[in-house]
């Protein structure tokens, strides 16, 4: 079974959760892992493009039924016709979460995943309310979780 | 189409939260609202009580596919075999949200409730983090709300 | 905790397939029930006007994420956002599913009645492929089922 | 995008089903297609060891909430929590579905194809109600439609 890190973060990111995402992406595609996102566009594409350039496996797990709607990185395509109730499956699937910015749909990815009791880790920056989630300044510091 | 009040907090909950969501149930029964809630136990069951007390209409979304898991006091079940995942339909099925403590698949329903710009209340204590929430100390302070 | 009687058939149904619907929803709501459907036009629609005329409490599950899609016969709505897959919620919401007429959609509602073992009837027409589903010519004929 | 060919049948299959979905899962891996099924024994077990023997890759959607319940063949997994209701998702990922067998289950995946207007063929025998769907007597026959 091949492991899967789930990229989350905003549609609509500043620069540097763009590159955030981006290198993320071209990390854990270098580890093997199949690189998942909710398959649109800001963060999601980012990583999905970071995963592509080194080669990686992409899934996007989508709100809408029309594998169309899904940005152009995907692999492989979900689509769930769920709307945003799909980001509880994005985060079951994961083996590992990388939170690259907030957002509101963000948020509930966090809440799910630590209640489900996943591996999540926030990159370049810390959130301590309402749960501390594991920090990590830069990516060289998850290799010993992976 | 009648109203719904949705009220959330932990299954296993303390006294305080205990009797908020007892007094909550009552309180929205009384104003003609469905009360709903996960259908289990903890805050779930208090609410559903506080409502059948006044002579409420209450609906359960439960998380398992049996009707018989749900509490006593639900006079309606929706059995979604959808595990945690159910909490997104609760908050979708909400006019007004109310939060009576706080527990993992609570803050679940905090963030699907701010995603899908659901009205939302704290009442007995206030979360400013990640989000500020508007607080109540009392259920007649929500009276201009409903 | 109320029973819940499923009404279910085309969203554009003929003039027999309306009348059905109708009449079930005025016997089910005469004998108690909550009349619960997908909360759109047709049948479903049919059904809950039928339930109101006995003042029967009505129950819509419907595709999307907002209330005021529903039709105006739905008493509490809950609004899934799920699309087509909001007819598995719907079946499992079921005491008793009695099918009016068919379409695509009816057939999917079918299907997992069948596969969670629900007590399912046809009103007025028989299907015998791919399974047998219990017939009934006149709704009288129910009274020992219920 | 990849193509996603979903395979279908009993989880208790006879010799002959087993064997279709085997042949199957060697067919599509080696046109290309991921495999994709729910994930667990019988026909779905055996169209993704087919699948492995052509060095494809698999993709399993499951009812439960954890990987490890996916049978050893899935190179992906979707843990859902969804029961039965992942049916839906499964046929929503498909380019084409594969009959390779009859059981509750398969009906209300054929029913949700049929819904959704999915390419859908029988293989090995036909099934003409209620729906008539397109048959294939040997799967070279489906090199047209791929």
């Amino acid at each position: 079974m091949k492991k899967i890190a789930v990229i989350i973060g905003p549609s609509q990111p500043n620069v540097i959760e763009r590159k955030r995402a981006y290198e993320t992406g071209k990390f854990f595609a270098d580890k093997g892992y199949i690189i998942a996102t909710g398959g649109l566009s800001g963060v999601m594409e980012e990583a999905m493009k970071g995963a592509k350039e080194k080669g990686g496996l992409t899934l996007g797990i989508i709100p809408t039924d029309k594998k169309q709607d899904a940005n152009k990185y995907c692999d492989i395509v979900i689509p769930t016709g769920m709307g945003r109730m799909r980001n509880v499956l994005l985060i079951l699937s994961a083996d590992i979460v990388i939170v690259c910015g907030l957002s509101e749909g963000t948020f509930t990815e966090i809440a799910y995943a630590i209640a489900f009791k996943k591996k999540i880790f926030t990159y370049g920056f810390e959130i301590d309310k309402p749960y501390k989630i594991p920090y990590v300044k830069n990516l060289k510091e998850l290799e010993s979780y992976i």
